[in-house]
């Protein structure tokens, strides 16, 4: 079997067996890309696999302006088609590296102009954060130079920025775009517990993730979380002869989408309608759903500063009924 | 004691006792008015009075297509004036009628074409339902006539959909928006257990209160939470030489900013700079809170429905300091 | 003749004389109201009625900081109810200041953040520029102090921004606010040659009128045109029996509507909407309507500074077949 | 000189010159391609090349559901370099073919939700319309199914709807996306006697062109133009030295840039700052600018159709000075 991977995994290739399905596999990436695209895999695997691995790491952690390490991926499901989604069990995503960065900037945040909300004002400083971080604790502590605290310490919530796979058609998206695809979507809820399903718009999937958070805030306001690489376990698995739109997660609690869109209205809309969706699949009917989310909906706003942004709505399990 | 009503007001203003700091007063309003504005109080009171009243009742509450019973108020504050601000700790908000209704409506909406939000799509049908209050469970339920389940019950979070001082000038809103004054913010966090902090824009400050939802979902998507009437008990206060732009929000848990405003994003934008500078008061630096933003803040999105929406920006306390 | 102004009104209202239709009237405000709403009336006439008179005048148009003089109204237009439309025939909008004046401001303005739009970025200065008019040959000449040009001279194009019946209910809107009622439009289509069809929320319509810009670009992007006093000679009449949603406009060439919302989407759709729904007045199909809007339409932003910004639709009155 | 061609090209490729600046070249397009990105040109010119050549034809203009034919390009304009800007002087654009089409969809479109803007609505229905063209008259005629008038006949003023370069770094955006790289503009200002100015991500610029309209409406707002094949001739030019942001558009009468994003009012915006930016290149000032576009700004919005829209901000030449 042929494996056409690039540069430096191809010493590799000839070794990467096809996994059986269930098998456990440990991947350590040497390479990230800078788009969610169709292009040679990484690694191919079936269906059921769990995926231990890591984040890329990159000077994007380590000093200011660094770049980023991009994705890893992508990886080919055998089996997987266009007909089918694939599923994206979230076992493990913990920080393995002991600092993380988060940074203001002038061309890129959401309170501020940027260049995609471009205005006469002076644009904002630059500012990068170094957060030491305490994997036993789970905390992060960081010097705030202007503030009468001096320096502050909070809890960690490890996520996963990107979980993508490929655009349609050729399409390819820089990796700061989230979409119906997945990508960066920079939702809070892409943490362990958390189960992912995605659309497949290629046969194969293409299977995409990367750009750990130690610990993002809703909105992602200022532009980054605590930036760091993650060792991550996955269980990437296929469910065959269903598909969907856009992005749908689950955990104990909740039913949830993400849309993503600008305006942000946009993306509201679209994450809530198709939840109703969804619930019309659970028994409900389209104005009763539509009806009840007015009273039971949650949602979370996931970013505002991507070139769209996401918001993820949800509906409690609770009341989903037998 | 006597409360001086509308329209025999000048008759009953010099008989209208001068309530003393502290008391608590028991007020039933007689009267509902449709937009937040100046006019003759309903009831002039000392600062620091605990109120105990109730939300107005009407045929909105009973019948398909019946009017809305209009605000509480205006109150007026003894010694508030523009140079201070409102304080309303909220007490006790708790349904007092045994039925709730809820709607979908073809001109008023969040994920739907409506009045605002005019497209060519043909419109969505209107529905009512009606839920059974348990007052003691502090559930309610109601058929789901399309649904497989027939029927759902839902535990209740009792809120006030407006809370408002009169806006500025010789403005007057409907009773439906939101704004800097307050008014229709429809956020699940004006609970039992919040304050709420007002800007005044006229020295009595005219607050008014109303709309009970004995549930409601966050974004309020539908257009309508469980709508019913409210046993209200305020402690109203004035905190003197302090103004604030817009309303601010404190539970155990966060300090908040409600912003109102079309399009979503500045709503959103407004609440979180509000909250930055919030942030510079508690002696953060203006930077170091952004940044700080980017990996705490959460939010909240309360009403996508109204003639300008709102969202709650929202700090963890405990990440504030001593 | 009598002009029954506010404060003395009950006394006047007796004297004051019903106009025939097609009168000629003369008339100098020497009141400006401050928000659109149902209040004593300046003035009543009959449908038909030539009105002569002046905008307001104010320290608005001489110096830095000074206080916008309000609009000329209401005019109660005897007979007009909520079943029938007004229509204002624009037949004179000529400056009568030898200034205007036109600012740039930290807290008002579309490529800025502003009150609305509020960001962490600096604000922008505030500047004031004096244009000296010259009325014969219709321009205006002011310094430009950073530019290498040092001065220039712009051909005037006179309007009214303001142009509006009482709003709906007992809502009252300060003088910034366009809407359905019209109000603050700041559209240059409304100039000498238009007809500017207005729906009516009371009976007796209470028009109001005021805001000239000598010249105003569109979108009014930096908050101001060139502000200044105008003399108006409008003709005031009523459509019996016909209502409308958003305020039509008319002239040689175009059919108009205007829609005022945020987001600037949203007027852009509601005022192509309403025009969809006018055309099917003439006898278009819906959806020939629409499809004939993507070859045919044009339109003009208005406004993207005011509380809700302002959309024009247009359709060649060529195409409206005989 | 060797030039990859894709498929059909490869017979061609061999005689391919590189040519001499000034020339005229016939060029006969062979393949269309869906994304504007960096791949293997189809033709490579020097700068000052006079192009004669036209837009594909495809299924796209003959049946409903035909496909797009997609671009022309890339064209590898040699000596570009990320340092310069390319200039593409529109000489003629004219329909070569006897039928235009347009349509209405319920996926795609301004007035109507359609994938991007999802609401609960039911969606409105499918049509298309197919227009017979007259080439002398340069006139359009079509039936109106629904209408009294029966059919209609409209001028027709020829246009190209995309004009691009390829996107930064290793991006491809579908053929419908417009942006800073140009592409799907669906300005009615690109035309003959236009010239369009675009920035250069890669060296060699790597120029698109395509989907003639043979008429379209101010905001495409059903979706589509009169969609048709033109021949085009364009002047292919490079200014060595000089970079931009964004599409910069001239005619006799004004200079322009096209700004694209969601919402409308960011396009509205980033068009418009980045006018004042070229208007400091002419020696005015900033606050002079912004405060001039008060008065003098033109605008017209391209489309709100495409994923993200299109605004074309204006400046009077008369009001540059010498």
């Amino acid at each position: 079997m042929r494996f056409p991977f690039p540069l430096a995994l191809a010493a590799l290739v000839p070794l990467a067996p096809t996994l059986a399905a269930q098998d456990t596999i440990q991947f350590t990436p040497t390479v990230g890309y800078p788009t969610f695209a169709v292009r040679d895999p990484v690694l191919r695997i079936q269906p059921g696999t769990v995926l231990v691995s890591n984040t890329n790491f990159g000077a994007y952690y380590t000093e200011q302006g660094g770049a980023f390490p991009g994705e890893v991926g992508p990886i080919y499901v055998e089996g997987a088609t266009t007909n089918d989604m694939l599923v994206i069990e979230i076992i493990r995503v913990r920080p393995n590296y002991e600092f993380a960065a988060s940074r203001i900037n002038p061309n890129f945040g959401g309170l501020a102009s940027d260049v995609r909300v471009r205005l006469l004002n002076d644009p904002i400083p630059a500012r990068r954060y170094v957060w030491r971080l305490d994997h036993e604790q789970m905390t992060g502590t960081t010097e705030l130079p202007d503030s009468r605290m001096g320096s502050i310490t909070i809890d960690l919530r490890p996520m996963l920025g990107r979980i993508a796979v490929a655009p349609r058609g050729e399409e390819a998206f820089a990796g700061l775009w989230p979409g119906d695809f997945g990508g960066n979507l920079d939702a809070p809820e892409v943490k362990e517990g958390t189960t992912v399903y995605l659309p497949i718009f290629h046969d194969g999937a293409y299977f995409y993730f990367g750009d750990g958070h130690a610990r993002q805030g809703q909105g992602e306001v200022a532009g980054t979380g605590l930036e760091t690489s993650m060792d991550v376990t996955l269980k990437i698995d296929v469910i065959k002869g269903k598909t969907i739109d856009w992005p749908r997660l689950e955990d104990d609690e909740y039913i949830m989408v993400a849309g993503s869109a600008r305006p942000l209205i946009d993306a509201f809309r679209l994450a809530h309608v198709e939840l109703v969706e969804w619930l019309e699949e659970y028994g409900f009917g389209r104005w009763d759903a539509y009806a009840l989310l007015g009273q039971v909906a949650e949602s979370s706003v996931a970013n505002i500063v991507d070139p769209i942004y996401t918001v993820v709505a949800k509906f409690p399990k609770r009341y989903l009924g037998q």
